[in-house]
């Protein structure tokens, strides 16, 4: 398995319906959550490629797989890699889990462009290089 | 093509982020707000659907391919049909365009299982068979 | 009364909490929703005075009163309108009904800063004066 | 001071705007998240409260003074406590503080009232008293 981080969080309210469920769009903004914490375990912080670099990771795909209900004050753990990457696009994936008995709640994954503050895309700085992978 | 309806609706502020786009997760928000409205145009209210009826249908794999972003303020175009459907699932897919020049920013898929309220597995009943295009 | 506006949206099941109502934080989306009609409706639009003007309006008070619960799929009119404004601030009300039966939802005000892009607070360019009423 | 209970989160991206800085209606998902924090801290779950018990907090009131404005990925301290509380209701007060330099970026109060599942006003049942502070 490729190196991946975890990142735990906690289900909000405001993040259920009236199902008594997580809403499903907030996977996603789970995933964003651990793509976060990716980049920090990989020896850098997204919000400084954005601002010092004006380098920003312009989603062009997102994919889910909802297999088992999130409920409110659940504890979920997001397990983030790095799928495929180039100096052009990366791929994430993710895996969310149950945290209390490690059941497999949902799986997916992004994939990006690199793109500069006015949106064309761009290459990743070499800078970056060795902590997407590449050599 | 599919019989579709077309859902409009304008881009709020808490839609957008600090890419100063609109957040990815929010495509499904809208991809959701079309289903209801195809719903509606097939002849049944979804609310109906759920408080008389019991029936769900709980999101089992959600795609989305962004094309071009949407800002503040746009008017989007929600264009939605469904792709496939029998007695246990349905399939929805989803165009996005900007109304003033018809560009398209997205488009995705959502699969769907028919659920009773307490989740589980359950068949579409037989009056809504037509309204989904079942016989 | 003042002059107002009234701007007519419909419930989101993305809106709704488990409890099977909207989650109280919503309202001050909407509430947004109704600020940006209101400035259409006195003749300037709100992304125009950001991106050609650099003015934004930068919220320093939020109020809301919750009087009788929205639910999913319900029709929702706000009225908004103008409650005091000067050349540095202006205050915002707002009064959320039930379409269906004028059922008042919801009642409340946000004061708002005029500033900068860069969050300094500045005066209100003279040619949006006679729009917020200011002589 | 009142005894309070302290929450620390973590700035999404999905929580920033345009305007880049946390849109205004997430500072009261905050205060959710502090609440339930103070609720565990006080030794029970609301989780449990409201499948259990069937009591849930009705929010009547929500006011929120924006001081600073909060940027992505900035660790926000919330600190909550109970300002006043009878078996009719409750009110529950928030400070939001960068974790950084301790610097005040909101302040606020929700005021709630006990409900029953179909949303009519209840008592709170005797075992909560004391941990609401009522003798």
């Amino acid at each position: 398995m490729k190196p991946h981080t975890e990142t735990r969080l906690r289900v909000r309210y405001a993040e259920t319906d009236q199902m008594g469920v997580v809403y499903y769009a907030n996977y996603l903004v789970w995933m964003e959550v651990g793509r976060v914490e990716l980049c920090k375990s990989c020896g850098f912080n997204y919000r400084d490629m954005e601002s010092e670099d004006g380098i920003f990771l312009a989603v062009v795909e997102s994919h889910c797989e909802y297999r088992h209900p999130a409920r409110y004050d659940d504890e979920i753990v997001v397990r983030t890699w790095i799928e495929e990457a180039s100096t052009r696009r990366v791929t994430f994936q993710y895996e969310m889990r149950l945290a209390e008995n490690d059941r497999r709640l949902a799986t997916g994954y992004t994939r990006h462009l690199y793109v500069s503050r006015a949106m064309r895309p761009t290459h990743l700085p070499q800078k970056y290089h060795a902590l997407f992978g590449l050599e």
